[in-house]
C-alpha cells in the first residue's frame, strides 16, 4: 500500500505523463548512461555533475572554445547555462550548439539572470534564435527574454517550435499542443543554489532518452520535485538539503513518484 | 532556561553589540534579503552562495567584466575577494567597485593569499586605495597588505577610515575608535575550505541592512562563530561540518547567540 | 582485536606497504602539513581542497598565468589536472611545472578525459614529456595517452623513469621495478564527481612527506580506497558520501587500514 497522494488537482488523462511513463525515463537514463555536456556555471558545476551521476548520466563540463566541438559532438546532449558568463563560456557556447546541431543532438538553453545584465541578454537572444530543444527560465528570466508573462508560455513554445519549461513555485511545460503544471517541489530547493540549474541538466539528459522533449521536461521537473519532498523530510536544514536531495535522485522508486506526483492542468 | 555561556571574559558596555541587538541585524538580513555581488574564487563560490541564502540574502557571482557594472549597480553591497584571481577577474573587479562607489553601495575587500604572490599584492595594494567599506584579512595578509602587526589593527582602522576585520583564532574588529575582539568560533573552521570566505560574504550582506559597518563587521563574525560552535556539536567531522554550519546558519536564535556570544577587549 | 580482514588476496612482503607504514606517511603528512597548489578542474576544487585538509595539507588552487611561478615555488608539491581546461589554465601550467622542476618539487600529471579532447591530447603529451613525477590516469585516458593497453602500465613506467597509477575498479601502481594492485574502495565512489580527482591531490600531498613517490602513490590509493570503503558504510547515497570520505579521511586510523588494506600482486 503506498503513500496516499495529497494532490487532490491530480487529473487522469496526461498521456505518458502516469508515475509508470516517468519512472520507465528514469529507469531509461539509468540503463543507457547518456553522456551530457554541460557548459554551466562555475557555481553550479559540482552539483550538478552529482546530481547528473545520480540519475545515472555521465556529465562532462569542460569550457574551453578549442574543445567545445569534441565535447558536444560526443555527448548524447547539451546544456547551456548562462552563469558566470565569461569570455570562455561566450567563445564555447555557439560552438558547442553548432556541434550538437551538426550532430543531431538536443540542447537546452537555461538564460540564467539574463533580467540583470544587457550583455547577457543579448547573447542569450542570439542563442534562443538557433533554435534549442528546451528552454528553461523562471518568470524574470522569461519575460526579459520573450516579453511575455506567465500565460504566455504555451504561445511562445508555439511560435518558437520548442518546449518551454517555466519553473517557479508552481512549474509550467509547454509545446505547440500540450502544456501541464507540475506543483511537486518543497521552498527548501529555493533557499540553496544550483537546484534549478542541476534541474535543468537532468532536463537535459532526459533528452537522450526520451526522444519527445516535452515528455522529458515534465519527467525531469516531476522528478526533482518528488526527491526535494523527500529531500525535505530527512534534511535538517538547507545545509544537509543538497546532499540529501541527492540521495532522493538515487533511490527514487516508482512508488514514490506515485504517491506524490502532482499535475495541474 | 538558557545554556550558561562559557565565556567568562564577556563585558558589558559593548554598545550595539548584546545578543539581541545582533540577533535583530541578522533579522532584518532576513526580512529584506538585499542583494550581494559576490566576486570570489571557484573554490568558495557554492558554499558562499549557500550561506548568502541560509542567511537570507541573494547571491549573484558572475565574474564577467562586461556585466561587473550591471551586477555590482543593482546589488546592494558588493564583495572582492581575490582568491583564484584569473584574467576575467582582474578585468571585473575595478568595474564592479566604481559601479558601486558609484551607486553609494557598501563593498568589502577580502585580499586572499596576497601573501603568496607579489602580483596579487600588487593588484590588491590599488584596490585597497579605492576605501573598501571594510577590509578583512587573516595576519599574513594583513601584515602582507599593511606592513603591520596583529596590535596595528585600530591604527590601520584610523588611517585609512575604514573598519578593518582580522580573523583568526582571536578575531577582532576595529574601526577608528571602536574595536572588540570575538572569541567565538570552533577549529573544525580551520579545517574547511571557504569558511572565511563566507564569513566575508556575510559581512557583506550585513552592510546592506545596518548602517554601521563596524556593527554590521561584528555581527557577522558572531554569527558565524557561533552557528560554528553548534554545527561543531552535530557534525561528524570536517566532511559534515560545512552542511551543518549552514544548517545552523539557518537556524540561528537569539537564545544561541545569548547563550554563546564571547566579546572580549 | 580488529574487524578480520576479508581481503583472502593480501600477501605479505610488499615492502613498506603494511598497514603501519601506510599510517605512518599519513601520520607525517598531518604533522608537516605540506603546502600543495593544485591547477584543477572547476567542477573538483572544492571538495580536493576539503580532501587535502582533511588529510593535514594545506591547498593552494589559483589558475592565474602570471601567479603560477610564485604558487608552484612556494608549494612543496604540485597537481596538473586536466579537466575544464580553459586558456588561464593552458598558460598557467607550464609556467607552474616550470617553477615546480625548477625548486626540485615533485609534480603530478592527471590527464583527465584526454580520450574526449584531441587538442586536450597534445597539450597533455607535451607535458607528460616534461617527466611528472607521477601520473594518473584512468584506463581511458592511459590508452590515449601512452597507446598500451592495462598490462602495459609496468612498461610505460619503466620506459619514462616514473610512477603510473592506473586506476579503475582495480587500482595499479608501477615504478621501474616494483608493481602492486590496489583492491581497496567501492562502488559508490565512482558515482560521485571528483573522487578520482581529489585522490590524485592527496597523492601528490603524500610525495611532500614520503621520497619514495611509489610508496606515496599506493599509500594514497589505499588511504582513499579505505576511507571509501568506511564512508560508504556511514552514507545514505551518493549525496552524503563525499562528506562521509571526508570525515573517514580525518578519523583514519592505523586499525582502519590494517583491518581492510588489500593489496594484490
Amino acid at each position: 500500500m503506498g503513500e496516499a497522494n495529497s494532490c487532490v488537482k491530480q487529473t487522469d488523462g496526461f498521456e505518458g505523463l502516469d508515475a509508470a511513463a516517468i519512472f520507465a525515463r528514469l529507469a531509461r537514463l539509468r540503463a543507457r548512461a547518456p553522456r551530457v555536456h554541460a557548459i554551466t556555471n562555475t557555481v553550479a558545476q559540482t552539483f550538478t555533475a552529482n546530481v547528473l551521476l545520480a540519475a545515472g548520466a555521465i556529465p562532462s563540463m569542460t569550457v574551453a572554445p578549442e574543445e567545445a566541438e569534441a565535447f558536444a559532438s560526443r555527448a548524447d546532449a547539451l546544456l547551456i547555462n548562462l552563469g558566470t558568463l565569461d569570455q570562455d563560456r561566450r567563445n564555447a557556447i555557439p560552438r558547442a550548439i553548432t556541434a550538437a546541431k551538426k550532430a543531431g543532438k538536443p540542447w537546452v538553453l537555461d538564460p540564467v539572470f539574463v533580467d540583470a545584465s544587457p550583455p547577457r541578454l543579448a547573447f542569450a537572444r542570439d542563442l534562443y534564435a538557433l533554435g534549442p530543444t528546451v528552454m528553461r527560465a523562471n518568470l524574470s528570466e522569461f519575460r526579459a527574454l520573450t516579453g511575455r508573462d506567465m500565460d504566455g508560455v504555451a504561445d511562445e513554445a508555439a511560435l518558437r517550435g520548442i518546449v518551454v519549461a517555466l519553473t517557479g513555485k508552481l512549474d509550467r511545460v509547454a509545446d505547440a499542443s500540450r502544456t501541464t503544471g507540475i506543483a511537486n517541489g518543497h521552498p527548501l530547493m529555493s533557499r540553496v543554489t544550483a537546484i534549478g540549474c542541476a534541474g535543468t541538466a537532468l532536463l537535459t539528459a532526459l533528452l537522450a532518452v526520451e526522444p519527445d522533449p516535452y515528455l522529458a521536461a515534465v519527467t525531469s521537473l516531476v522528478a526533482m520535485g518528488v526527491a526535494g519532498e523527500i529531500a525535505a523530510e530527512r534534511a535538517a536544514g538547507p545545509g544537509t538539503f543538497p546532499a540529501a536531495l541527492i540521495d532522493a535522485i538515487d533511490a527514487l522508486s516508482e512508488a514514490d513518484l506515485s504517491a506524490r506526483i502532482c499535475l495541474v492542468p
